[in-house]
């Protein structure tokens, strides 16, 4: 039976020894004497239980039972409903919401170390809450005062769930092709008609009340993606008091079979003139929708970290307990028939490629939500501003990077494992089976790649880019880091692909999508090496305060630099291979 | 509903083409009158309707039914059973088997092709036969003319099929731990018990019987793999005039639940005291088994090109219809709201991936065998003595080069169709989960590659090897070669690593572990750069025959070499790594 503990001192380590968080929480006004180090580690202690007790052992049977649909409603799977109840009496939903609505307004460093515990213990059961914190988000920056003091306490307190509803059949990537509409109506609400697919949490039974954010096109729309607009559209109408009205006509048509998070219910929803109330301006809905998309993304992408974590822990087990052949270099547990497979060369490559990954990963995640704090709560203007460029640069490499590289690792974790990986009985296959769709949902990485460098790096002339490789520079400039020569080198290959393709995007459009999955990795392995460099820095001047701690930092490191990092190599050569031999066969001969 | 069409024109083009199949086996006298070009394309048109059109729609109703077991009892999903007999009344089982017990005697080189049509529409029902095939090979080598003459025909017609029984609990990747007794008989017959697991088709309702080939210890047998007999061993005992006689004292306790491949029956095997017979000589059960091993090793890599062939399928058609977005270079299909995805660089980019891989995959398995005909038939010593070591150089390679990227390819086949990927509804997910089995089991692909480098390069000296290289070098250096230069550098670069790590494993052993994965990696894709380059050598000068075929062979060369080959800096330069920075980690702080 798979476990799940949250890796507390790792998290502890990024977010006090490698980012400093606390000195940072210290000066921003809006922070100071809400959080500290202590706060944060209790928190993290508390988050740790919920995930691993309540959470985690959820995970499997909510997998074998799946989410039931009948006669329009959805059941979640045994044990959900309650453990939803216990989960929200913790205020985890508006964990880092506005506290003028009743959120907790916790730092975003401290956030993505909580949705990576979320993700780890149970992705299918995180995906409820998780909706409903991004939901908050978009109503929080742009809904009027009237709908935010309606709907944030509820959805922050967690009674209220959010939804986020943009896939329609025909209309996926290309939301400018939607159909679902919005009729005026005289008292300023909104008749909301269409039918959205692919909605996650779009019906379920565990909250009161189901707030859709929906995108449809007003009348007088203009087409394509500037004529979206965005609404706000109950599963039950609320009265003026904030209490439950009568139904709204919102029904849940279907759920979806699916490869894995079964025990999340991916709706059919089905809209027939439902009541719906207008947020931000009218045919300015797909950028209101971003404020949560954006959410969504970084914490799609921290899906791929936690589901990597728990596959880890697992096959670390694993590989210490199973036993079979002697190592290379002669038998280590003489006492026994086999020695266990950890001491074999390639089951480590396995688990450290893992672990590396994993470890670079939540240290960058730490880093975007750092930005994230900078540019909510930073009172100086330049700061504020370069975080929030920065956030916009990374959001999209998140995404793709941890899913991608999540996926992998899920699939090593089970490779660890033989035969006994492919089987239900220990729960590896299940992470690869539900992290799977993380490289697809929330805008797929292809997507997400094509965001990277065709609006973030070349619309954007490489200025966010340089402001990010610059920080990089500026660390392996400073006399004695590790790493300073491999780091500059790799920061020198991004920077010199980006030029190139800047120059190359000018000749042939089709030149950015040829390179853009392959450049997004490129960006993500040299993000890492920073970051690895970073690790390896704190964890050599802290050597001798836990040596067994630090020493694997150091040795993690050196294996991401000899083993992992070279895979720049082959990216950038084949971004260099350019778009032409990807036209040089017709369609009609594929 | 996912399609299967088989591909008739390529496997035609590789067979007839690219390997001038026909002339070899005029010039061989077993196969000389018994095979030509008509009799082969007859042949696997023959096998396309059987694959297309009985088994693909089978595939999915089978994957949601599932093997189901009862009290000791197998059933196949609905439809298995009465497919199954129509199957074998094409004397599929046999295709290549030894015509004087009943097999048709046909080339492996069409074999292949074959078998990427059966496990490409049904990838589960395949291993039913896949087995039995498999089992005959070592019955016909290893065993005594009676059991050849008792056991070999209704084997070949598929009225009894075979299993192959290694793995026990403790016991998997390192049989010399197995605990199977085999107990001597007055009768010179063997009491067999112990109990084995993972064993596909160990029990099934398609056959009149189940003929088990089982590993075990005779009382006196040295310890580890050095005392294994094999035995067979029958479900239901055979008189001596080749009727049933009683059941045996075997049983199934069990079946196992997967991520995939549900149809095919997993199963727990109890042997308590089963009567069994000696395959070869006492203690050299491996040796002997080994011949059904390296059969299914090639074959599971074949299950790794089928599913990748399927996949791609469904892809190309999706991406041909699906609308969604304009082409960065303005709008093609200027009547729709959209463009077909397949103009998009990204698009192109995923399906061309797995063409070229999965060509490439079918170029190479055609290779392999083209030399398993020679060492089976050539009556030439020198050419049979090469071919037999080419063979053994190449099966690891085949097995696990085919199944990493046609996983790789069942992930983009996926991706390709966006959240319509991930639901069961377009059967793309499932290909993902019944491929990934072909990684682990047969040997895991972390063991292919040890026994590529470790045995069949290192151990041999690379002299295998050097057969290897030297005719990819004998092609490169014949004037007017496509690609020449690019094939030069690529098997300089295999041999110089091969070189390198030759002197590495002398000063620690731990370097073969160390590098095996990414070897086996790097000596993939300089092997498809061959292939592609006499793919294309021959679509170059065929042109004006088939111009739209051709010039698609030559654009997908064209990616290989440009995008895809690359992978083979980054894989050398991890290599070149070393073992050192996986052994920087403690196994306690992993």
């Amino acid at each position: 039976m798979p476990e799940f503990n949250a890796p507390l001192r790792d998290m502890r380590f990024v977010l006090h020894e490698v980012f400093e968080a606390p000195a940072l929480w210290a000066r921003l006004p809006a922070l100071a004497g809400q959080v500290d180090a202590d706060t944060a580690d209790a928190i993290l202690e508390e988050a740790a239980k919920v995930t691993g007790q309540l959470l985690a052992p959820l995970n499997r049977s909510g997998d074998e039972e799946g989410a039931q649909w009948e006669a329009g409603n959805v059941s979640t799977p045994r044990g959900f409903k309650s453990a939803y109840d216990t989960y929200i009496q913790g205020g985890w939903v508006g964990l880092s919401g506005n506290p003028e609505f009743g959120g907790l307004g916790m730092p975003k460093m401290l956030a993505v170390q909580f949705e990576e515990m979320l993700y780890a213990a149970n992705s299918s059961f995180a995906l409820y809450s998780a909706l409903t914190s991004g939901a908050c988000l978009a109503i929080d920056a742009h809904a009027s005062e009237a709908l935010k003091n309606t709907f944030l306490p509820p959805m922050y307190e967690g009674r209220w769930a959010g939804s986020m509803c943009l896939t329609e059949a025909h209309s996926g990537t290309d939301l400018g092709l939607i159909r679902t509409r919005a009729e005026p109506r005289a008292d300023g609400s909104f008749s909301i008609s269409g039918s959205k697919m692919f909605i996650t949490g779009g019906e379920q039974d565990l909250t009161e009340n189901i707030i859709h954010l929906v995108l449809a096109k007003l009348p007088d729309a203009p087409a394509g993606p500037r004529g979206i607009s965005l609404f706000l559209v109950p599963k039950i109408q609320v009265n003026a008091d904030g209490s439950l009205g009568a139904s709204n006509a919102v029904s849940c048509g279907s759920i979806e079979h699916k490869m894995g998070i079964k025990a999340s219910a991916t709706c059919v929803m089905n809209f027939d003139g439902a009541c719906g109330w207008l947020i931000g301006e009218p045919n300015k809905g797909l950028a209101a929708m971003f404020t949560m998309m954006n959410y969504e993304r970084l914490s799609i992408g921290i899906q791929g970290i936690g589901s990597a974590e728990t596959s880890y822990q697992n096959a670390r087990t694993y590989a210490r307990e199973r036993l079979q052949s002697r190592a290379p270099t002669g038998a280590v547990a003489i006492d026994k028939v086999a020695d266990p497979i950890i001491v074999h060369p390639d089951v480590r490559r396995m688990l450290l490629s893992m672990k590396a990954m994993t470890e670079g990963g939540r240290a960058f995640a730490s880093f975007v939500g750092q930005q994230l704090d900078l540019a909510k709560f930073s009172t100086d203007a330049h700061e504020q501003q370069t975080a929030s460029e920065l956030v916009a640069l990374l959001t999209p490499v998140a995404k793709a990077f941890f899913t991608d590289t999540g996926f992998d690792s899920c699939v090593l974790g089970q490779q660890v494992f033989g035969g006994h990986g492919y089987i239900r009985e220990w729960g590896q296959e299940q992470w690869v089976r539900d992290v799977r769709i993380a490289q697809i949902y929330e805008g797929t990485n292809g997507i997400q790649a094509l965001d990277l460098l065709g609006r973030k790096v070349i619309a954007n002339r490489g200025v966010a880019l340089r402001l990010f490789t610059s920080q990089i520079r500026a660390f392996a400039a400073e006399p004695g880091k590790p790493y300073a020569g491999e780091l500059l080198n790799a920061v020198q290959r991004l920077e010199d692909v980006s030029d190139w393709l800047q120059g190359q995007a000018r000749l042939n459009p089709n030149e950015i999508g040829a390179a853009s999955v392959e450049y997004l990795h490129l960006f993500g392995y040299v993000a890492y090496a920073w970051l690895w460099a970073r690790m390896a820095d704190v964890a050599q001047d802290s050597l001798n305060a836990d040596p067994d701690f630090y020493r694997a930092k150091l040795a993690t490191a050196q294996f991401y630099f000899s083993r992992l990092l070279p895979r720049t190599l082959s990216l950038e050569q084949s971004i260099r291979a350019g778009s032409e031999s990807l036209y040089g066969l017709e369609t009609a001969s594929f």
